[in-house]
């Protein structure tokens, strides 16, 4: 019986090849192939996950984070298909995680204009493709940055977030630098660029922004919509996705990027298919699995390719929704690794995250051990 | 496939037969048997578990509990394999959850008396077995209000624990009370009635005892082994199982009484082998599992007897022990409920239980399914 582990990583706990190792280590049977198959869906860990299958290495970068403090940052260089790609990490230049705690402040101040220039260090290395990862972002900026970084003018831009003052965009260079490099945009958000389901509304609380700021930058995102509409023919609000990461999907769509489901880009590079189709047996999972997890998360990305070539899956999580909607159609057998009550603090520790997850697998291999044997 | 759920009660949370349901509720696999059998160990259930597989009269008895409060208690008369029965549970009338809270003065006020009055009722039934289970008791009076119930005289003693004051029993016509009706005595503990691992120390404390007072209680009680092994020639420290409910056990057995395995004698009563036979997978569990589950608890009971014939056994607890220790060997596969952290107060709801087994054994059945049906 061959098994491939397949778990997302579980935030602020462990890692996804740490969850793989724990799971194959746990697994009580003796015979059959045990694969350890570190995965993404475009958020945390997706650079890890392409660099564990094909390999690569990592690019080190004097930059700035959202607040534009400097920072070393880096990315990964890697072939496949005898392209070169950049895979770059929104988060790990402008992420939500860098800063101590978001405030109103802290989303009046950030800036995505650091990963425009890591996207001008990729191209700088002669690369065919660049992948961005949207998920983490911790700015609110319609993306504005990084198309100043990449050459763009913001007319009456002063300092911090770029939306709060800029008047008017000359896009400029910005839209030359992609004529030769790919860029791809993983995400797994479908919102638009603005208005009610836009980036400030539905993800600006989480970055500090109160009501009264939130609503300013809507409205100005809606200015830039409209000036886009006119003055390059491009429809930001019809864009699905554009609004992932405060708007940068939108801003990237400008100088050609191209949005695109993190999840599948992901489950191409690291061969997933390839992985489910000699399996018996798909282990995934995610720290938290609930009806969202059907938009796009690795747990339903994987579990829908188990279910193509009729494999058996099953989702470790440490927590899960009692009632998991649609999601229980290809994903019927979801545990949470939790032995007892216990508080959230202790249950994210990661020593006793990848134990749990350990017995869990021995719980679940031994069902699967024929009584005979 | 047939399945038997033979899980113990959830204790302050859900019911064997509850519990049970809930799995089969779960079970997604049409085809086979399913099976509900109710069962417990001797302690909180084993009436209930009794009378569910056997039938019979609930007979209704005003008494007095452990505080000499006038109490209305009930007790199981049945029919087994000719034999008239009496299933009388301890807890039901010395019950240490009929107090409020457990504290020196009521260690100090507590009597079995109470339990003795049930024993002469079932006497006056006409039956040829009586079966205590003495699980849940809330005294520590080395059984001597039973045996003064039964007839014994106590010299010296006055009101509330007899094990306080009384100076010298007189077993007198207790010890005729059994001799013709078999005394079986259900418990999962082995500790002796006196002495470092003796009823005072050991369970003392939980009935709300001092150090002070258990000192004096664990003195007194061997006084009264002493005087026992002279007049009796009964060695009170050397039968296992003496110390239970605070040494009724020994009490018991000083009038005819036998210790036996709660488990072992619910099993046979229940008829939980043929059960396990007819099945191809079986279900148990407790509210808690750890180490001390191998101590003739119910999970390891059902294992052990699974493990006999071959069949797969799984477990589900409310919370489990990371390590299980030598359980692992007869038991690999026990499942915690909990969805996520939670807790403990919240877990205990019992429609919250009820739920959360009902989503493991949905969890489990679909790994039993057959990928081609």
């Amino acid at each position: 019986m061959n098994i491939l582990a397949a778990i997302d990583s579980f935030k602020q706990s462990a890692t996804s090849f740490e969850l793989n190792q724990a799971v194959l280590n746990g697994w009580t049977l003796k015979n059959g192939q045990k694969i350890n198959c570190p995965i993404a869906d475009g958020g945390e860990g997706t650079a890890d996950a392409i660099y564990h299958a094909l390999g690569g290495k990592w690019r080190e970068v004097e930059g700035v984070d959202l607040l534009f403090r400097k920072r070393s940052c880096k990315y990964l260089l890697t072939t496949y298909e005898e392209k070169q790609i950049a895979v770059i990490e929104s988060a790990s230049v402008i992420g939500l995680d860098l800063l101590k705690q978001p405030t109103d402040q802290t989303i009046r101040s950030a800036s995505s204009f650091g990963l425009g220039e890591l996207l001008k260090d990729a191209l700088s290395q002669g690369v065919n493709q660049i992948i961005v990862t949207l998920g983490g972002s911790g700015c609110s900026d319609g993306g504005l940055g990084v198309l100043q970084s990449l050459g763009a003018k913001l007319e009456g831009y002063t300092e911090g977030n770029p939306l709060l003052t800029t008047k008017k965009i000359e896009l400029g260079q910005s839209k030359e630098k992609f004529k030769k490099v790919q860029l791809l945009v993983a995400t797994d958000v479908m919102n638009p660029y603005s208005n009610e389901q836009g980036a400030a509304y539905i993800y600006g609380k989480q970055k500090g922004g109160t009501k009264k700021i939130l609503d300013f930058l809507d409205e100005r995102a809606n200015e830039v919509a409209k000036q886009m509409k006119q003055e390059v023919g491009v429809d930001l609000n019809e864009i699905p996705g554009s609004g992932a990461a405060g708007g940068i999907g939108g801003a990237l769509t400008l100088v050609g990027g191209k949005i695109t489901s993190g999840f599948l880009l992901v489950a191409k590079l690291i061969g997933l298919e390839k992985a489910i189709k000699q399996s018996d047996l798909v282990i995934t999972g995610e720290g938290r699995i609930d009806q969202q997890t059907i938009n796009g998360k690795v747990p339903y990305g994987v579990a829908r390719l188990a279910q193509k070539y009729q494999k058996k899956v099953i989702a470790l999580c440490g927590s899960r929704e009692k009632n998991l909607g649609a999601l229980e159609e290809v994903l019927p057998s979801v545990f949470s690794i939790q032995l007892g009550p216990i508080e959230l603090k202790e249950a994210l520790k990661r020593e006793e995250t990848l134990e749990k997850v350990t017995l869990m697998a021995r719980n679940i291999s031994y069902l699967f051990e024929n009584n005979d044997s």
